[in-house]
């Protein structure tokens, strides 16, 4: 991970010592590096800037990692934000977020929801199918205004890593399919909704890709959609919201795609296919949050317990686990680790990483070659900034491990850790 | 399930209307019946009671569901508590509970966990490895103590659902094998501690087993270590902690074992192994969990979204998922639904049930025969008791639902719902 450096013996993230850091805040804990998620940000700016003719707005994906202290970085940015309604939504007005560049997921809005919404001036609500236009309208007439909205498509691409297919993701819960009418249906009945502002497309094809073509297919599959509204209705599309995905390197195995060449050929399809459509470019969103937030993080355990089964494996128990991390547990996700002292030292032996809740799929690492490891040692989990903190649990009445971020070397807190307080807070 | 029935065209739990309940308390909502978790307590008691002549404690596991309501109706009904160190330990303290009918788990307890429950009292640490011994000794030394101290042993024998392997189970983070030597290391090393007494071992075989003989098995390889260590160590077992793991009926598919025979067999299997190892009978311990509470509750969904996919399939969106129950998502698992309002209409549909993150994996019910399912329909999942709540989430920054307990028709709060507050309160 670009973030991490090692001096002497010791292990650096963004320049903080991590064995201090480890000490002044205990284990386990997210250490998350503020210089890589800007960078992150820069990255896909930039590279819009660059390569479009047109407007764009990146918009972070929320369920990703979300506290205040994230907006605060993404105001400072200049970007948006991808985020459901409820307490994603909440926590982006704590910080004061400018809540014109938010956009609003979800298949499954509740009227309470989106009466909120529209009270908070989201930038847009991106509708997920003709019931909840319905609502949109209702609710929109009802307090006089007229409710920006995107509609989510299903362009008939779905991607998983390494492959693709053009069909199937039909069978999904969220949006609605172009290749059997119900898109059209659905853009038609907003065409016909006079407190409905249909301004964009969203779709968003898979999750942790490492390819370009399908990009590519989908952003062609939302232009060609839109001249048909547009001949059909009347409605020429002014944003097109091309989703998130973009795999990152969570182990040597993984060989994610450039994000410059990435957004290159995204500009290059939507023109080309705007030109051939006869469409102006319509501003285009982009709502990466695991490739701005996932490298920037790392967890430190301590090392608790260490135990050789003879012509089994070595179990190395640390003080986290499943309820800190349960992407292993949920998708059997694999991570690479570092030990925090010495991390240079040659691979000696290959051990099962475990957590130490009271669950035998307590697995963080099954199968990791490291420098010999003790009890008392200190391990880095890497490219831990995503899908950990936001999908943490209190299982075992386990608090949650405080995140704390380094920017130029120096520490602040941006989570702090819970205490037994906060867990029995809500007990009657 | 049992403590459901139904009354004109409405469903009641415990005696309560569902959807009254719904309407107080808002969806989701967990809802448990009281007396459902303390029949299944009394079953465990009085078979123990019935079938065993010597002594015998029920240890409810936390881990399945753990508040301060639950370990009142603990410390009401007279049995202990099988306990993570930390929030689980908490709680119970929390409660005013009984703390020397608490044993402690866990793979890796930390030396200031170690220390806390000394100076707590607890019933008995249960000792995963010689080096935790080493720092029980260690820390009950310095306080002048003697460290109660069950020895986890892995008897050789793992079940899961309805079949069982006796080897194999040497594979696990948890305990100390038996058959490869590592447990009579152990004890070797319990009985030269002074401040340790070893007064028992624990087992531990598997989860959601439908079978008797792996527990009698089990029995059997622990009666055999303890006369072992007796012969060897002159150390008299004086507890036998058999664990859990007895299957429950999530659907019909599932065929449970019957508690009170599951009771006798293993009541039988001790009393006639002690006879033939002549050793006096131990006080037997076991530590049921999933099968005290997950009959014990369901959870109320409202439906916000249906969506029919001509030739795919029928989505069904509610207003809660995997944040409020991750077994899907985790381990696949199956549960029953009914509708909530005319539950006993005919099943007309195949539908799937899923939540309402941004998660394509975010489903509850990947197939589920149905009456027509509507926008604004309750349906309530049955058999959510255990480790629904105990491994919740706030994925999306979605609060966590209340639990609802009833008694005899009357409701009241276990666990209150968490506000959006909650969810930013230790944001810095």
């Amino acid at each position: 991970m670009e973030c991490l450096s090692v001096k002497g013996d010791q292990l650096f993230i963004g320049g903080a010592d991590v064995e201090a850091l480890a000490k002044k805040y205990g284990t386990p804990l997210y250490i998350m590096d503020e210089n890589t998620i800007r960078k992150n940000i820069k990255e896909y700016k930039d590279s819009l800037n660059k390569y479009y003719k047109g407007e764009s707005l990146v918009l972070y994906a929320g369920k990703a990692f979300c506290c205040k202290q994230m907006y605060k970085i993404l105001t400072d940015e200049g970007i948006g934000a991808d985020l459901m309604a409820g307490g994603e939504t909440y926590t982006a007005q704590a910080s004061g977020f400018d809540m014109s560049k938010v956009y609003i997921h979800g298949n499954n809005k509740t009227e309470q929801e989106i009466s909120m919404l529209l009270d908070i001036g989201v930038g847009a609500i991106v509708a997920d199918n003709i019931y909840e236009l319905k609502n949109i309208q209702q609710i929109a007439e009802q307090k006089g205004i007229i409710a920006q909205v995107l509609l989510r498509v299903k362009p008939g691409v779905e991607a998983h890593t390494h492959e693709f297919i053009q069909t199937g993701q039909i069978d999904s819960k969220f949006g609605v399919a172009i290749e059997n009418g119900e898109a059209i249906l659905a853009a038609e009945y907003a065409s016909k909704c006079p407190n409905i502002n249909l301004k964009g497309l969203h779709c968003h094809i898979g999750s942790q890709i490492f390819d370009y073509p399908p990009f590519e297919l989908a952003a062609r599959k939302c232009l060609e959609f839109a001249s048909l509204i547009k001949s059909k209705f009347g409605i020429t599309i002014k944003e097109l919201n091309l989703g998130g995905g973009i795999g990152i390197k969570y182990t040597q195995a993984d060989d994610p795609i450039d994000i410059s060449k990435f957004i290159q050929g995204i500009c290059a399809a939507v023109e080309s296919n705007c030109a051939r459509l006869d469409l102006p470019l319509p501003k285009i969103l982009m709502e990466p949050g695991r490739s701005i937030v996932a490298t920037s993080g790392i967890t430190v355990y301590t090392i608790g317990c260490v135990k050789q089964i003879e012509g089994v494996r070595k179990y190395v128990s640390v003080d986290g686990g499943m309820s800190d991390n349960p992407r292993y547990i949920m998708y059997q996700s694999m991570y690479e680790a570092v030990r925090v002292r010495k991390p240079i030292d040659d691979d000696t032996e290959t051990v099962r990483v475990v957590g130490k809740f009271c669950e035998s799929g307590d697995i963080l690492l099954p199968d990791i070659k490291m420098p010999e490891l003790q009890v008392g040692d200190l391990i880095a989990i890497e490219a831990t900034g995503a899908y950990n903190y936001s999908m943490s649990s209190n299982y075992n009445r386990v608090p949650r491990p405080p995140v704390v971020m380094v920017r130029d070397g120096k520490d602040y807190i941006a989570i702090n850790r819970e205490s037994y307080e906060d867990l029995v807070k809500n007990d009657a």
